[in-house]
């Protein structure tokens, strides 16, 4: 039986476990540091499809078909799908996704999305709710630049600060058996620490990764140095600094085993993706397909992996609204039973 | 501990109960056959904000504020909360809620969002995840008819087939001990029988209410009999017809122990809605103030809920796309223990 550790941590006592991933990309994806980690990289933005929306729903779809061919698993075999994307009413996800006839429970996380979902399917088979439940997210640079901010076709400057939304989705099928283990779990809350900027998210996600780390570490009295990497979702560099800055406050320091997936998707200098990659995409391909291939070849054996999420929507920053973030926090490791850091 | 029956229902052995509920309306709520059951019902649409999307965000929070005061419980003793909403990115529950400062899960079910929320905060209490977990929800018809259809200004013509979003908000805080109980849940699949009007939502909503509740009825291997109450979020009348009809074909009738949120919460004729009322303020409104009194009240005893949402998107419409539904189904019951339908 799970175990409540604080508010809002749970130890997962079964520890189920990622039976099967997959992360797809697109040409940009593939000319960045991580392609040979990524199961399919399409030649271009359009995956075939007529529209970016439509381009959205069919990585979803490659990312949920891949995952459960390479685990060998068939539709019917997974009980639940939790999904979740940035467009308007998560339409990545229904549009691409309804075909399987899964049951279906949809998330709004934004970019924490990944985190939200695999919490969700990994509670699920831990309280022997589902037998396997699988997480979808995605997101894709066309669709969010023309909902988020201008269409590309109007060539918009992108300051400093911006991030470059991943074309990438990832997918993770939860059960019991083999693989990278689930631990735990913490459900962050909201914060917002007054943001406005739409060309700041690493800014207004911060706090929240912030909150959610730091609430990780004192509901299981374990400390950075109990986890090979710290991973967050897509903070990029403006974010990380901010980050590292409020955690120093509470003089907690994770810089010697810190990345975040914006900042490994692509190569900053030579792509030009200004402060790193973003989307809910971003730290769902990179943990689908990077992390936890580099879990089972035993680099790392304990993650802690926090998708953040800014909770924006155009519509609220034009009403000089400040933009609100959250992150939820995943504990995985590939240690094989035994000793764990609590 | 849970148990499952089929793949996507959950019998919920410890039975957890609806601990508080609250019910927030405006003023076209008030003038409506159900006002009574209305903790609270606004003189005007603004609740004192200046922009309908922010007006959203404080039905959220009123709804929240409300249930949390019925019960006595401070925000600090929930340890998890479910919203979602139909606007973009789902501002009415993220800017709504918070100050509240709970460990959030965002949820987008479009109109399903009740269901689905009240079904998450179910399970995390029967599974020991949460001692107390809350689902909230709302629609806004102002903010609703600018994103999806017209601006109000436009004075757009409603067809016939056309439903009234709700100006409305429940909320639900689920615990242990004394109140109406969730027996079982059932997570639908999406269901998309090639509906292209945006203004026939509830044709759009109807096979994914047919399906859900045929497995629910397979899975429980219970009978619309056995039921004293069946009860749609907002199929409104085309959507309750098209209802019938799918299930009839399957030679199962419910016509007489029927009835849908969208027909019960105005005044068709007086209020001028054409198909009823809609959004999932709706169907929150009704269960969380309508609904679970009667219930207490012993009106109703064993009650089928099934919240059905219309994953539209603007941008998917005018790309001739249809829209795909989904409805989850939560049965819920005021017997004291003793004998179940199943």
């Amino acid at each position: 039986m799970a175990k409540k550790l604080g508010r809002s941590t749970i130890r997962l006592e079964k520890v189920p476990v990622i039976l099967s991933s997959a992360a797809i990309g697109s040409k940009m994806e593939g000319e960045g540091p991580l392609a040979r980690y990524f199961d399919y990289l399409a030649p271009d933005a359009y995956f075939g499809e007529e529209s970016w929306e439509r381009a959205e729903g069919k990585l979803q779809q490659l990312a949920l078909q891949t995952a459960l061919s390479k685990g060998k698993y068939a539709p019917e075999e997974i009980d639940f799908l939790f999904a979740g994307d940035l467009l308007n009413q998560c339409v990545g996800s229904s549009y691409g996704l309804r075909d399987f006839e899964i049951p279906f429970l949809g998330l709004y996380g934004a970019c924490s999305t990944m985190a939200e979902g695999l919490m969700m399917a990994s509670l699920f088979v831990e309280c022997g709710l589902a037998k396997r439940a699988a997480a979808v997210t995605s997101s894709h640079f066309c669709s969010a630049e023309w909902q988020f901010r201008f269409p590309l076709e109007y060539g918009g400057q992108r300051p400093p600060s911006a991030q470059w939304t991943a074309t990438a989705s990832g997918c993770a099928v939860v059960g019991t058996g083999k693989g990278v283990s689930v631990r735990h779990v913490t459900a962050g809350t909201i914060r917002d620490l007054g943001i406005t900027d739409a060309n700041n998210m690493g800014a207004a996600m911060a706090p929240a990764a912030a909150s959610t780390l730091l609430t990780f570490f004192r509901d299981t009295n374990t400390h950075p140095a109990d986890y090979d990497l710290i991973l967050t979702g897509d903070l990029g560099q403006v974010g990380r600094d901010l980050l590292f800055e409020l955690l120093e406050k509470e003089n907690v320091k994770i810089s010697d085993r810190y990345h975040d997936c914006g900042l490994m998707l692509y190569d900053r200098e030579a792509q030009d993706v200004h402060a790193g990659a973003s989307g809910c995409g971003c730290s769902a391909s990179v943990l689908c397909g990077t992390i936890l291939t580099q879990m089972q070849e035993n680099k790392y054996q304990n993650v802690l992996f926090m998708a953040t999420g800014a909770l924006m929507s155009t519509t609220m920053v034009q009403q000089g609204e400040s933009i609100p973030g959250v992150a939820h926090l995943i504990h995985l490791s590939s240690e094989k039973g035994g000793e764990r850091p609590c």
